[in-house]
């Protein structure tokens, strides 16, 4: 590789480097040497994402503000003035769905508080939100902040050769990925072979961190798995072998072969979450990005229907995607559309077509800061669930 | 409601039930007789959907002036020419991943001419296609065409009450769905009760069909479910309860609580596609849309490393996407991202930012009229699982 | 119209109305009469949208700690950062940019603050922002809050027939919008016949607004327009055609034929803004949507060169848009590609993927509330011109 | 630089140089040297874009086809149909509007074939298209494919330093676009000093092609300009000075101070495209991309109602682009938010939210093989301007 030709790639990687810390004043060009060697995993690996803390930002007057202007801002207040309005119906069940990488980019801390706020009663979400991002975080790993110019791919090489993983603009070692799926193997080792759902296996691994002292009384960081055994919100995740704990499972299953082992039934979980509905009709449901989740909490609806119960559709809806509605796919289809379905009903539903870690902060800061859950108290749906959905098995 | 206010209102929805016939010259505006009715269920659901039939239309001269244009038309025919290339390397697996509502656009026979012409060879989706839509269509029920004006959410109340549901630009008879539903639990009830993979299933509704004569040889339509079934490639669907058939698992394992009943096991769904991986290295992807199904196939390197096999990186990968990459999620991250996972290769990956509709039948009709596909033999994974896959049971 | 069947019609459109004023707690449905009328142009034309002041909230610690997020929170902070860097640097020109309909959606007294206080010392905007926007509203106009229901296309037909024209979720009375362009025809009909910059006749329409007394002053709202006539800020519009003042050239112009008339060269916006760029080497951009202005405002380095003057590119570049890259147009272009251009420099660059209501109160905000600008005066730049550019004339 | 740390890139960039020829097979990786040197400009602007020619595909079946899917592929077979329909109803003039980099995409030779069939009477453009693009190939000048690599602005600093100017994936000589900017020029200084639609100076490069044999005649490409010129076909760009124009009027002007010089007045363009609506009362758009041609288009018919004529609304429009109608910009708006502006009728509308290089040749295909513009002449609205618009001068 000829030196001089490299000169303004030098420059480039150079200041990538340096642009690790977000605000950092750059040297003057002239001042960079252009022999550079490749940041080390280290040096990659050393800017901790942080996750936001709602509650010090009272953005309740940026809000309404917001709520008088055009376009995504008055959608934006618009769900937050649904969401408070499904916390004060203190009938209302609010069903939280996460699709995307929301953990690993700042926002565990932001559920947490809603589920220690009584603001959040249940949980439906992808694997990789709770197992890989949150449990993860909670066995004390962290996410790191990638520079911009890793980006589109460039570098991509060399992070494998690192054993980095990227999402977007963020950084995961991937030998600390390897012990969550070893962890998520150990637990599922410990249990008694049987068909679970996944909201039985996640609540197990919230007593796996209680157990360990992985929680904010063990001096360690809160977590959305520990806040929400804590609290009684189950978590779903319907595709639940598409995670860390899939590579859990896969080692669980290869060692037992031949003789009895844990599986994962998530026909289980669409009947638990449609006991809950059953159970409680008035239902919420604040959707951050589509996929599995959102399509699963709507089904809930006609799955009650199907055990010959009439449930109301959902009352209050909103989604927070980036989508696209032109392919017709779920993920970014209309909540109106939604109601063709009979699964959500029109009167409080609101799409917000943005990124969620600009939108959310606004939204749930809103509603905390509103005090909208005040005087409402935690609907326990794990006791509920003790109750109605009776135990079934192979 | 006064007549004259809606004189407009009442042209544009005349227009509308009109337009259902495309292609259709509509009479000039003063020809319409301001009253009009809503129209019917049976006139709503007057056209159906037809697949495309992409043998039909030798599209290779145009894809190829495409490979030197710029943007989407270049990005297409790229990947035509990686599916091309994956078909001829005779060692390479075929992986064909489904994500968005695409039966229902009419891709059906497109997804099953690549069964038939041995150009796939085990294939991963949502639930939604395979059973909402493929096998709903297998039972004889068909997709409609829904006029523009349906589209952005005008009329969804309506439809509701008509029992009629929308998917963008499409509807559905509800009624016809509900019988689709109770299908699977009939199939369900009549199997052994055990935990099995959505692969096992899906082959047992192959066998359904067959027994009922849904098939070509009995004078129906043919289906992505029976020619799997027939070619002996696997259907994976790892957020199995997340549609149609959640509804009849739901049903069934109601009618069965506190006895022995059918559990879907998607760790088993993962495991049996990893012991695919690891009996047949070389593979390579072809991806319509992202969600789970994208997240899935890719995941099975890294756990066929789990098992402590060194299985290389997915060879080939194409994706077909509306999704940005803007959020994070996975659905819309580059391949190159993959390849920091160690999961994708990027020698010969291509993103492809179109609508699969348009996009699809200029990349699989490429393959098929370049015969890209003469003299490869389908690869008959349903006999390798048989195999290599012991058995697991709890 | 047979009632019965327009019964879920009836109901939404009655919802919409109730909408109008955002955050109502709507009446449960059952007490919604079945008769509706369609909302008279008053009702539609009834909640003014209200432009957000920047001043009153103190966006600081919430953007920064945005800092450490992922996705777009991290780039808003990012461009926020570069936004204060670029006013702290008392050396650089800041050139605002602007595209898409900004000012009818809330954003007109942001940009007058900017203006106000020294943060931005030249625009370049769509005619649109300008005279159909920020100049309607300095003569008393307003533009409304348009119901959910109408943003896709619901209604447009009865619209027209009410004179009302929509942009998106936001209503302009026609008729008002026909005063607007009646007078910059009676502006252009008083100015001396020759060629005009764009720059030049929004001098004059400050002056205009100053005369009639539809300023602060005289007891009216601030303005863009006025705003920049009195504090020295140069407004160009390099398709100043393509707007409001388009219709009065058209009037004028026809008027005049035969005659000496105004004509409006373009060719000389771009010799002006190339002159203050030779004259104050060191600028900044900041861009609101891509089109004309983004282009224009980036070749003015190319356009120095060409009169022989070695400008530095850009040294600041930042842009909010939702446009995509994926189609090789300019507006969704990176600002990397400018970077090949000899455009912008990438130092100090930043994209940001989001709608503009919400990321540039965020932005700006964080810039003014950090007091970025304290300590620059601003640069004075139309007395600049007077200086560097002499009088052009066919 | 260490050798070993970047072995991984080495390969990279390799595999980039080598992918400048589309469908080339990679050598496999262990054959590639690790030792790489930049590519040299020669080697990087070695593939020329080739122009697709829709005359060879007859796309009519396949289109025909998708009239019965759904999304993307349905809404394309409705513009196709839409676009027939404008050509057999020979009372109706086409005005085609161009934004976007279209002509360096390969899609010169579309535009030149639509108004060699008698397919088009007038085109609205960006300048970009028209003089960077058109009239640049027209010079004998290319524009070169650019490796995948390229395309997320990864060397874009390298490309700076060897003059390749990249549009996403494309590559142009900047030494060639100078040359081009400067032949701009010349004609400017041919001229007799006076204000200039930009429709006046465009017939002049046509007449300036003519004279130096830059036209098939004299063995050179067709280009859109020339066919324009001998079609009678005008062509506006009314931001005339944004693009490689502009520099070469900055220039004239720059070296005319003080002395009478060749303006471009914008206004001009709006006039003389409102007589040709008035004069040609039945209208059609067929719009690429959006921005100040499709803005400029739309709004002659308010024009024309100013000039005191009250003509209809375009009854016939068609849009192709990629942008989102979210953010409220008029890029992305829907044809039916124009209707409540009174400027597009919603008959026959159809928005078709696709990449052109994709989805325009199998609308202008389509058109063209079904013979839609046999028995349809050419309107020479070259000849009807000089005839209904008076020349205007300062």
């Amino acid at each position: 590789m000829e030196g001089a030709e490299f000169h303004g790639m030098a420059i480039l990687l150079c200041e990538n480097l340096l642009n690790l810390q977000p605000g950092t004043r750059l040297p003057p060009l002239g001042a960079v040497d252009s022999k550079v060697t490749m940041p080390t995993k280290k040096e990659l690996l050393k800017t901790p994402i942080r996750h936001i803390d709602i509650a010090k930002y009272n953005v309740v007057p940026l809000v309404d503000a917001m709520a008088s202007m055009a376009y995504t801002s008055r959608d934006t207040a618009r769900a937050a003035s649904i969401y408070e309005m499904m916390l004060r119906d203190h009938d209302c069940g609010v069903i939280l769905c996460l699709a995307g990488s929301l953990i690993s980019a700042g926002l565990q801390k932001l559920f947490v508080d809603l589920i220690r706020n009584n603001m959040v009663d249940a949980i439906v979400s992808t694997g990789a939100n709770i197992v890989d991002q949150d449990f993860f975080e909670a066995l004390g790993f962290r996410h790191y902040v990638a520079g911009d110019e890793y980006k589109y791919g460039n570098g991509d090489g060399e992070l494998r050769e690192l054993m980095i993983d990227r999402i977007y603009d963020t950084f995961i070692d991937e030998e600390e990925l390897r012990i969550c799926d070893e962890t998520t193997e150990k637990i599922f080792n410990s249990l008694e072979p049987r068909p679970y759902s996944s909201r039985e296996i996640i609540r197990e691994m919230g007593a796996y961190l209680d157990r360990e002292g992985r929680t904010p009384a063990g001096g360690n960081a809160d977590s959305i798995i520990f806040a929400a055994y804590e609290k009684g919100v189950p978590i779903f995740c319907p595709a639940f072998s598409d995670c860390s704990a899939g590579f859990g499972f896969v080692a669980h299953q290869h060692a037992r072969r031949g003789k009895p082992m844990v599986s994962i039934d998530s026909a289980k979980d669409f009947y638990e979450l449609t006991q809950l509905k059953i159970a409680n009709p008035t239902t919420g449901l604040l959707m951050i990005g589509g996929g599995v989740p959102k399509n699963f909490a709507q089904d809930i609806v006609v799955a009650a229907e199907i055990l010959g119960v009439d449930a109301p559709m959902h009352k209050y809806a909103i989604q927070v995607t980036v989508a696209d509605s032109r392919d017709g796919a779920l993920s970014g289809s209309t909540l109106k559309e939604a109601s063709s379905w009979g699964k959500v009903d029109t009167t409080y539903e609101q799409m917000v077509y943005a990124e969620a870690t600009l939108a959310l902060p606004l939204i749930a800061g809103y509603a905390l800061h509103k005090g909208a859950a005040e005087g409402r108290s935690g609907k326990n749906w794990t006791e509920t669930l003790a109750r109605v959905a009776e135990p079934v098995s192979a």
